[in-house]
């Protein structure tokens, strides 16, 4: 069998991006990598072939070129907004800054598309987590020792239901819902804090919740380019929906990344929170039981 | 012309219970008051024909047999969730209390439903503001001297259309969006806190948008019951938004109050926001115009 084409990483933050550059190096298709200064995790960094500062986009453009691979992953989270007045770009930059921070921040499926289009235009093609390294993805099943009860499977539904319908928006890849209500859809803040208002609501009594009683349920939309933008849970969800007193999480199976799955299964197993995945043929069937 | 039946006001928080209770007198339609220690209106309070605490079911009965009214205006926001043990109550309280409480966090139209029915069931009729006082909810066109612009009017069509797709769902009388992109969606944490929230994240840059731009949308739900839960906007919303650096509200035209009206498109003008009103047939039309 030939052998596949190598990939580069380009690995932001996060222990997920870390994941990739491992399974990728297990399967001979790690090409080399670039990290992004004060972004990356240090571990990322020790191995990076280029550790590029925010903004520099020639750079970024010749360290591809000296990695040599056509294939580009782009993956990892942007915490800092880095301040315009102290990045130092060169010319490609001051082009395309304002579009790659507007990317970053999220959810806006245009922009991506035309940062996709900025890699192609250079003879790039990005992959997906999905290429690089699958068994990433959430397979279908209940993952935790925990399993969801009847209460619980309705409220899935219901939550996936709406998030279908969102769909279309460029909007909520994930709810909180819990005794047949949806408590809160997530919008430009994103999952956490979209969890943590669920906990705070509960607080202050505009949430009365017995017990656990509320699920996150996480989805792609529809249109989503899952090259760049797939959905991700992981050790830190599983605590943050603890903390905010949640029964469990339910995700779309092939279609959300489970980050340090091991670690996190446990944190779910010790915090008493189900894990649960459905495939797109169970979300729609349970759909159509209504 | 026969006199119109006199309606008692069960007058729970906020400025606007004393507007209806205003408008009730000058049309002679007012039969009485029952406030709510601790949540009502000073203003209200001295006007009352009882005062009642928090879980007296039964005084509240009595109360209304006092008034002698068969139609009843429960009007006003409950802001502090009573402590179970501090509240003393009667038999009738014990039963309903916990449905009350889940009531006044709102969104639940089934509790509000069986609340309906809990007064109907002692034949009495729940009336709305539109039939005590009409002229406080939203008139369609444009309310404030600021108008919205071309960006503006695609956004403000957008939230109409994402509340339409939610609506079945009992969720979301509102949302923010600003440049084509939903922002924010109503859950739980009512409408305050999601404007709060939009202001919060443009502060942290997970939206970047340039000077004012985004738009609060706020509507009715589909099988919202007009009765009990209708969205009002009042001159506090249009301080919380302009705060949080929106450009203006728009509202669904006779089915939104807008509370303290002259106080509320004062602020408008001052802050230099929009505020504008749709009736459904602009709203299915500005729909059907994609």
């Amino acid at each position: 069998m030939e052998n596949p084409e190598p990939i580069a990483i380009i690995a932001c933050g996060g222990r997920l991006a870390l994941e990739c550059i491992e399974h990728a190096r297990r399967d001979r298709l790690l090409a080399g990598v670039i990290a992004l200064d004060g972004e990356s995790d240090s571990d990322v960094v020790s191995q990076a072939d280029a550790v590029l500062k925010w903004g520099q986009v020639g750079q970024l453009i010749k360290s591809l070129e000296t990695i040599a691979a056509k294939k580009v992953l782009l993956i990892g989270s942007i915490s800092k907004r880095p301040d315009f007045r102290s990045v130092i770009g060169d010319f490609e930059t001051i082009k395309w800054l304002p579009k790659l921070l507007t990317t970053m921040a999220g959810g806006d499926d245009n922009v991506l598309r035309k940062v996709i289009g900025f890699f192609e235009s250079g003879g790039y093609q990005i992959v997906s987590i999905a290429d690089v390294a699958p068994d990433l993805l959430a397979p279908a099943g209940y993952l935790s020792k925990k399993k969801p009860g009847d209460v619980n499977r309705r409220d899935i539904k219901l939550g996936f239901e709406v998030l279908g319908t969102l769909a279309p928006f460029d909007i909520g890849q994930s709810v909180v819902v819990g005794n047949g209500r949806i408590a809160a859809v997530e919008g430009a803040e994103g999952t956490d804090a979209m969890i943590l208002r669920t906990g705070d609501l509960q607080a202050k009594r505009r949430l009365t919740w017995k017990d656990r009683t509320g699920i996150l349920v996480k989805a792609t939309k529809r249109d989503q380019d899952l090259r760049v933008d797939l959905p991700v849970i992981g050790p830190e969800t599983v605590k943050r929906c603890a903390e905010a007193g949640l029964a469990g999480i339910a995700v779309e199976a092939g279609r959300v990344v489970i980050a340090s799955r091991l670690e996190c299964l446990e944190a779910a197993d010790r915090l008493g929170l189900f894990v649960t995945s459905l495939d797109r043929n169970q979300i729609a069937t349970q759909s159509a039981e209504t």
